[in-house]
């Protein structure tokens, strides 16, 4: 039976990425050697390296004076080597708290100076995004978190402001259309619109950098890295070139604004019958909807044991909500075609009867 | 062609791990899902998890009071970890300088405390392991680099003392015995025995964590990650899951006693060619000869082209030395089978006819 695979991260990709990356295990190029065998410093590998590099600043339009990274250590690393790389000693970092991973990342930070929370969701169990808060003029860079993946929020419009603006887009980079040249630094585990786990991407103004006045790791300063071109340790060589085969496969696709219109498609197939079936309730504020991350609760909490059974039946795989919320949520993320969230409606329709 | 693969890392893996790494990209254990696009809180990944851990611990015989993490990062993040975790505020590292590797960690642990150089070998350019050095009594820990890449060194009998140990083993784990209960830590990043780039594995003592007085950044701190069995954040799937082939796949062979012995006669088959064949000379001190990374170079270098061509033409690949040594170095680890280091001294008999 086919499955609808709904997990949240890592979570599914294209299947011709899938089959692309298992051949490379086997024989990279007709080389005779694996992928997971050749050389960081082959010719091989270090065009696939570039090659992702150049399929990020071609999908997102980065402006020239950036450079883009391909790390290891997740965004969980990127807490902290954002706060050593850009945090000033003696000043003050600006954080908006939208949900779990926001509280992870102004933890880290914490480690290295002030924080100050401009503004909190938390009130409402992060099922909206804060607006109109006010960003201190002195504060460091002011860091967002874009797509909160266990509420289901998703920031729609970046502020506006001259303090250096920082975002974890882990979970919706490469969904939709962003304006590189806002941001001061953007950071995005891979295992949610990128790739496998194993490498984080980074796009950072290299003016931006060299600032902080501390004495940063060689691991966890970005100079280093683009310095090296994100060789100056041995790349996770498999989970980079899966990148590069989904930034291929979203290319083909036509793109960010392609991908974008697929995306809008699918979340309001989702969110209509949500809104439309008496049976279910959203849990995200509607102007602050995630187009990855779709959270609902069964009005009847009767309904379950039916409900994840017809799930069950009908081959709908990860659409458990995360246990601070409760509920379901449905991860369709770019690589999630439009026929398996037609799979999940249907089953919810079958609750209408 | 058959490929001879001496990559000193990433390197070469065992071709029946390659094939069932391939095979569960495409499909995890018949489950209709990509390895690659599971969650890693999913049965199925938390069981590959446990047997990585559980193999290592077989394999290794490590004693009770030991947590096995698989990390990210590799050996470099592990640089600065080390002496977050280990090196006491306003105490003292003890450092081993065996060479490039040496020298990284060393430069990385200067940022957070003194750091005095017990011994160094770069007097001949690192061609031998110092012996009889003093080790100071009052040092948080005493750290060494098992074997040495690049060089193609390696310690034979690690020292005893009162001060803990600590060991990047990355290119030798999982190659010869050893007594774990001797060190508070090890750590491997997995590209030479273990798997693909992309994980390290971090072997620690309980109770040597939690004693520097430093705070620890989260994904830097051992003792967050062991609470977490290595889970606080995603883990790199596939490059755990190619590690536990790996591991798999050594059991199957006899285990760490058996790997030994075979690789104590590939060694001894490529050092007795560059011994009695006058064209060659071995770089590294006869008592301190690595088994998995063998260095040596052409005694006229005239002859470079022809040895060269006569490589290619046998398909042996990544056989020329670094940068900073000249000449050859072949990387044999654990997956290189001994007909491949045949195939290396046939071309090098060629010279002396």
């Amino acid at each position: 039976m086919k499955k609808h695979n709904f997990s949240a991260g890592p979570s599914i990709l294209a299947q011709e990425v899938i089959k692309k990356a298992a051949d490379a295990v086997l024989n990279l190029n007709d080389s005779g050697l694996s992928l997971i065998e050749i050389s960081h410093r082959s010719a091989d590998f270090v065009s696939i390296m570039e090659k992702a590099q150049n399929l990020v600043k071609e999908l997102l339009s980065v402006p020239d004076g950036y450079s883009v990274l391909f790390l290891q250590g997740g965004a969980s690393t990127q807490f902290l080597a954002v706060a050593y790389n850009l945090l000033k000693v003696d000043g003050k970092a600006a954080y908006l708290d939208t949900g779990a991973w926001s509280a992870k990342a102004l933890k880290e930070a914490k480690l290295f100076g002030e924080v100050e929370i401009v503004a909190s969701s938390k009130d409402k169990n992060h099922t909206y995004i804060p607006k109109g808060y006010e960003i201190p003029a002195d504060a460091s860079y002011l860091h967002l978190t874009s797509n909160n993946t266990i509420f289901g929020t998703q920031i729609k419009e970046f502020p506006t402001t001259n303090v250096p603006l920082v975002c974890d887009m882990s979970s919706d980079i490469f969904s939709r259309k962003i304006d590189v040249s806002k941001f001061d630094l953007i950071y995005a585990g891979a295992q949610k619109n990128m790739g496998p786990a194993g490498t984080v991407l980074v796009i950072v103004k290299d003016e931006a950098l060299g600032k902080s006045g501390r004495q940063i790791p060689s691991m966890l300063d970005y100079q280093v890295h683009a310095s090296k071109d994100s060789m100056f340790n041995t790349p996770p060589v498999f989970a980079i070139y899966t990148s590069m085969l989904t930034l291929e496969w979203v290319k083909a696709l036509g793109g960010i604004d392609a991908i974008e219109k697929i995306n809008e498609e699918k979340a309001a197939l989702l969110y209509n019958e949500i809104d439309n079936n008496p049976h279910f309730n959203g849990v995200a504020n509607k102007e602050d909807r995630s187009l990855m991350n779709v959270t609902f609760t069964l009005a009847d909490e009767s309904e379950k044991e039916l409900f994840d059974s017809l799930a069950k039946e009908a081959g709908l795989s990860g659409i458990n909500g995360h246990r601070s919320v409760g509920g379901y949520r449905a991860s369709i993320y770019n690589a999630m075609p439009i026929e398996s969230v037609q799979a999940l409606v249907d089953v919810m329709k079958k609750l209408n009867k």
